[in-house]
């Protein structure tokens, strides 16, 4: 586990120790604003639990952390004013992971944001029956 | 509900109607290669459960779902020699979200891959606190 308890600014933030713009808390997880503000309602769901990311996350603290992902989406879509939402999870170094503590980005959606939340793939280097062959796990 | 299971791909994959390339299946999920090729080893996780996305999805079905994601994950960065995985979701249409059953897109990574997995935004259009004021539950 690369992120110990007393270097991990997200663990510091559940502590109140680093102030957060919270959106939700209850006993497993919080929610709380991204600081980047690159792009409006850019949240972060968090468990309470320290783990690094999904690799290192038992089914439990997962399952709550999504439960709580779904809350908060379902009050930025029925109370908030928005559409729908993207969920975006970094899990490693090789995937641009900055915080190794878990955590999803919410992104609020609405009709005619301009928002182009895909990300742009320069075509897979080999086919898909190869990717198959080397991915199946069955 | 929006997807009929009549009229939905997704479900007349997990039927076997339609063929697919399949990584993992079980009593709940199933994994397999997205059509688009567009990166190597993009790979769409989905409960055998219909739901349209996770606004319509129960949470014991998302749990489901998300050990699959896990699973999934383990495998590639385990076995198969990468060394991260991004996740992605789209939940609505303003999200572009194009097929109505819960899916969730799992990228294999690896260093030096090249990949930009981040979508680029442009900019919040409001500042933090009014983010805040506007998105918090509590």
């Amino acid at each position: 586990m690369r992120g110990e308890y007393m270097s991990c600014v997200f663990c510091e933030i559940i502590k109140g120790n680093i102030p957060c713009r919270k959106i939700y808390e209850d006993e497993f997880c919080i929610a709380f604003l991204d600081i980047a503000g690159d792009v409006d309602g850019h949240t972060l769901v968090i468990p309470k639990k320290h783990c690094e990311n999904i690799l290192d996350c038992d089914n439990e603290t997962l399952a709550q952390t999504m439960n709580t992902v779904k809350l908060v989406s379902e009050h930025y879509t029925e109370i908030c004013g928005y559409d729908g939402v993207n969920l975006l999870n970094a899990c490693g170094e090789s995937a641009h992971q900055s915080v190794f503590h878990l955590h999803f980005h919410v992104i609020p959606r609405e009709k005619g944001d301009g928002i182009n939340s895909w990300p742009s793939f320069k075509g897979a280097k080999i086919s898909l029956d190869e990717m198959l062959e080397k991915l199946r796990l069955q």
